[in-house]
């Protein structure tokens, strides 16, 4: 028998219908004899609501304050989630973060979980009791209520595993895993049995918003093996598990690589001809990080002429009129360098432990992308992840075709 | 200057329109000098929806799950009403009855409050801060969350004050103090600058539903000074002021009675001729107090035989089939007694710490009964107060000319 913190998101419990629903899974577990902590967040739509609320009367409200009045949602889906339980004759008792102990520090609107005092949530499963815990919530030193910020009830979930040294955290989500490709542009794409942390780190900053990253390096950091379900799917997928990273992944049969991210909607702007001197690559961001644009990937070469450096960066759509402008400022006061810029660009990344000990996956792609005619723009290389920066129009062409070179298609 | 607890009900925070208004009013009185702590209540109408989405998922659901679920209301309410005070300039903290330290017994949905600890409120306050406290709701000694049942949020208010000692508690009702008499069948009823906690008490357990008794009962036993006020006439006026009986009160110049109270929907059930033996009271009304019917008065006499006694008691009218066939049945097996029954009657009650020291209240009441036609039909007396049981019909008529009689009608 095994002990499992199973998390459901908003969508998930977004009527009372999808409640009794949640009720019944987790019932079922419970049934086969299984802990089973349960952690929920806000109905689909309350947070939205009760930030309306908060709009209608203050431009700016106390991050305090609106900690205190957006913690109620999740507030009302575990007293709704017990409830529900217990009209299927299996005792429940719910928790407030505050009240399952999830002391955070200070920084109200995105706390940051310090400890967890799991006493009472093991008492009352020694006493066969499921146990709801409020996500994304928590309380600091000195009693305040606290919230962990976007995808924060995946970090409650995580980290109660953590501490409860829980089997298995099972995020139950709208995707039924994690997947080699998006499968709306790759009908091929296929859905990981499992992947590492780190691949999933890589592919959740690379556009997969399967998982919040926090949530990922934690399992990582406490060893948690993370699951990622399917909560609507009548079929009791597996889902993907996410694991540490160990020898047995590192084994020669893995696969080259695990899966390929996309992400549209991105500018990119390169100062040609800066002066190749220290300091140049500050100067030229340093205004752009102060205007709050956030900067993704950042590429620097020499220039041919051995004097002067090439510099390219890559921005959020949004931000690329904006950045740009920026950019001609600082190449003014500079008195060098001429500016490309483009914004409508893709970045496609390949993602996997696997390329680290084999050296021909960059040729691979780049040879594969070659023969379809794109033209690679930027490239950038971690230990388990190449991404090339190419023309948007090219994206599906490119996820698709890689897909079928790297040989992640569907058996047939 | 001085420490007010302020309290606002469901309605007067109803809207973030209403709360805004709120937080001007209460911002007047910070402006003046004053500290306050506010309490309030869930926005109108949502208890009801929380209350409806427990329905939805169980029939009778866990006290404890219930409390979890509508404490979210009032949290809400203090939140809002604290960005709403800065809105206004007013640095505002708001509390959970757990954070501000109200701790109660473990009674689910009517706790009663042990202790309150006031020293965040008090640093607070120290600090020039307005205090939002949530009302209804508490913790008990463990942890978890408790509400105070109806009218809670009154007696949270009057409990607060008690404990920080506080000048006056205010209580913002709609309407605007405590009246002679219904102002809506008495157009001569006048609005009492002051009455005494024993007279208050009389009034609410009569029907006038303007305060709550647990909070009245404890702002006798603390000696916390009472306003009843408008939290909606823009007009300021002062209210009612509830004060401790004491000696000032006491003197001969005091009114014989301070008010008249009537409630309608009553019942009245009597059994003639039943065995005047001990226990026979116990005997008839244990049926009915078994199947929660609640008995209002209760009046016995000796039969004219001398042998036997009349028994009589009145119900809420929506009670009165049944309790009508339990007597029928109790009579059945005492072999004795003849029952008598009318469901449209009505109390009219007056109440007055004056009618102590004279007698001749209950003479000029029924002098005036009598005068105008009025049968009465039970008569049940306390120290302070004197109740009739007349027929329903003839409620306003009685009310109005004893009104007059006893010299409260407005000034000409």
């Amino acid at each position: 028998m095994a002990l499992y913190v199973q998390k459901f998101g908003g969508t998930s419990v977004g009527s009372v219908e999808r409640i009794k629903k949640v009720a019944e899974r987790v019932g079922r577990f419970r049934k086969e004899g299984h802990d089973v902590v349960v952690v929920v967040s806000a109905m689909s739509g309350e947070t939205n609501r009760l930030l309306a609320l908060a709009q209608d009367i203050h431009d700016n409200p106390s991050p305090r304050e609106l900690d205190m009045l957006i913690s109620t949602g999740e507030q009302v889906t575990i007293a709704l989630l017990a409830m529900a339980m217990e009209q299927q004759g299996i005792p429940a008792t719910s928790y407030t973060g505050a009240q399952v102990g999830i002391v955070t520090d200070k920084s109200y609107n995105k706390a940051r979980i310090k400890k967890i005092d799991t006493e009472s949530v093991k008492n009352d499963l020694n006493k066969g009791r499921v146990v709801v815990v409020a996500g994304f919530q928590g309380v600091d030193e000195e009693g305040n209520i606290t919230t962990l910020g976007r995808g924060g009830s995946d970090t409650t979930a995580v980290a109660l595993a953590a501490a409860l040294k829980a089997d298995e955290c099972q995020i139950y989500t709208d995707v039924d895993g994690v997947y080699t490709a998006d499968p709306r542009i790759c009908s091929k794409a296929r859905r990981l049995d499992k992947i590492t942390v780190e691949e999933m780190l890589e592919l959740a900053s690379l556009g997969s918003k399967i998982l919040q990253i926090r949530s990922v390096e934690f399992a990582g950091k406490y060893q948690v093996p993370l699951r990622v379900l399917s909560s609507f799917e009548d079929s009791e997928g597996e889902g993907t598990l996410i694991i540490a990273d160990n020898e047995e992944h590192n084994a020669m049969e893995d696969p080259l690589i695990s899966g390929i991210a996309h992400h549209t909607n991105e500018a990119k702007i390169t100062i040609l001809g800066a002066p190749d001197i220290p300091g140049v690559a500050a100067k030229i961001l340093g205004p752009i990080s102060d205007a709050n644009i956030e900067v993704d990937m950042i590429v620097q070469n020499v220039s041919p002429d051995g004097e002067s450096t090439d510099f390219s960066f890559t921005v959020g759509r949004g931000d690329y009129k904006k950045a740009y402008s920026l950019v001609e400022k600082c190449v003014e006061e500079m008195g060098a360098g001429r500016i490309l810029g483009d914004n409508a660009m893709a970045k496609v990344s390949l993602v996997g432990v696997g390329m680290r000990s084999h050296a021909g996956v960059a040729s691979l792609m780049f040879k594969t992308l070659a023969e379809n005619s794109i033209n690679i723009r930027m490239v950038s290389t971690s230990e388990i992840k190449i991404s090339v920066v190419i023309d948007e129009k090219f994206t599906e062409l490119a996820v698709r075709t890689l897909h079928t070179a790297f040989g992640l298609d569907k058996p047939e």
